[in-house]
């Protein structure tokens, strides 16, 4: 059987997992949808979010997706277990590819992890990471401003290396041997990133390890596709300019962004 | 007939408006509602905000509101036509008051704006000044994230400051004479903006403005209520720490938050 790819993603955020996951499957159909009416999902509540990901997947599904990728990492870390209970085809996500990647790169057993504070207060990352490797000791801190300096394409300025830096000084003090990218967005500022928390912190980049797990059973278990059995379509729930010039930051290459109703209105 | 108000926002800077209105009219019932689960509405387009904007009034007129004030710069901007179209109750917004404000108060007729990105993109502020004070010169600045330096509760840090700075930097050079804060968030941090502005520079705030507004309204063609028919209530769609901690910081007092849905879950 051949698989459709859906990414869902509180915004555009997620086409950082996109463009991982076209480099290793470039001719695998991809369905996106961003849920730009209601993101960012980072500053929402659990329930609430197992709602957005819920209605995000059946919007998917619908549109022939048969393996679904939470890209993400609030949306991933509230609701997988849901999701999975109520669905049957593969659900990836980008939490769990990290937590393996940080495990493999860990020397001292000292994680830093920064995200949203929807991924830092689920506790997700820490009691995956405890319960896999004994002894590890895990520090998060949530970085609310980060998103928002990305998507103000901030991405060199004197400002966001001074919040990087604020944000990362506890990571550094805690003398973190690996620090988890635990967003979407983080990926647009990891030399920052790199050179605030110290250079020889290792980094896990969570778009990358989530599309090297979907390669991966692809690859194992059907035949990758090689031609297009049709374009890639990119749907987000609210479509503005200002979308549409975050969504090329991301994607590097102008997409066309269409936009859908998730049929809950009025 | 006795005025129970209304009042809704993307979220809860909208307590900002409730807090001046609670100075002119304390003992008039209140009923708010912050619309966490899709805040923020500023990086939102015109369509969608119409929707929400319906949504969250048909949500106050059902919990018994009369009066509906619309707190928040970006669905004022969208879409206060649309319900006056289709509410017969009466209809506040922010915008109205504080162009009447700005005009009484610029000698060069050089007014500033600064606000979310859909509150100046709409060019709401700009049309309704030009309608009215012919020869004004009207600059505007988005400042997208202002929002979230508030919300992280970074009021006073040297980030703001400079951000701050940074975004004021070209209406200065337009030597402005008047400005008006476009955003309910904005007032928190109207000392910073008032000092890279420069002092000369007369401040709207636009919260004060409505508030003011509103109080005249009820004084002049009914009772204003002077005991309490029942408690103020505040509803929010999406309820986490976070949003009380940001509640706190705005009404600057505890307040019970209820959450409710908008009946619009999948």
């Amino acid at each position: 059987m051949d698989i459709t790819i859906g990414v869902f993603d509180s915004g555009v955020g997620g086409f950082t997992v996109v463009r991982e996951l076209k480099k290793l499957l470039p001719d695998q159909p991809l369905i996106y949808f961003g849920d730009t009416a209601r993101t960012p999902y980072g500053t929402k509540g659990h329930k609430t979010l197992i709602q957005y990901a819920r209605e995000d997947t059946r919007f998917l599904l619908g549109h022939g997706a048969n393996l679904i990728v939470i890209a993400c990492h609030s949306a991933a870390s509230a609701a997988t277990s849901a999701l999975r209970q109520e669905f049957s085809v593969p659900i990836f996500e980008v939490v769990s590819p990290s937590v393996d990647q940080a495990i493999a790169l860990t020397r001292r057993k000292v994680i830093g992890l920064i995200g949203t504070r929807a991924t830092v207060t689920s506790g997700v990352y820490e009691d995956a990471i405890h319960s896999r490797l004994s002894g590890a000791r895990v520090y998060s801190q949530a970085c609310p401003l980060l998103v928002p300096l990305v998507e103000e394409g901030w991405l060199k300025a004197r400002e966001t290396r001074m919040i990087v830096k604020k944000y990362l000084r506890p990571l550094r003090d805690r003398q973190i041997d690996t620090l988890i990218l635990g967003c979407t967005h983080y990926p647009l500022i990891k030399g920052i990133i790199q050179e605030k928390v110290g250079k020889r912190v290792k980094i896990v980049d969570a778009s990358a390890e989530v599309a090297r797990a979907v390669y991966s059973y692809i690859k194992a278990g059907v035949q990758v596709s090689k031609d297009a059995i049709g374009e890639d379509r990119f749907f987000v729930s609210d479509l503005t300019p200002a979308t549409q010039g975050v969504a090329r930051l991301f994607l590097g290459s102008q997409v066309q962004l269409e936009m859908a109703s998730l049929g809950c209105k009025g």
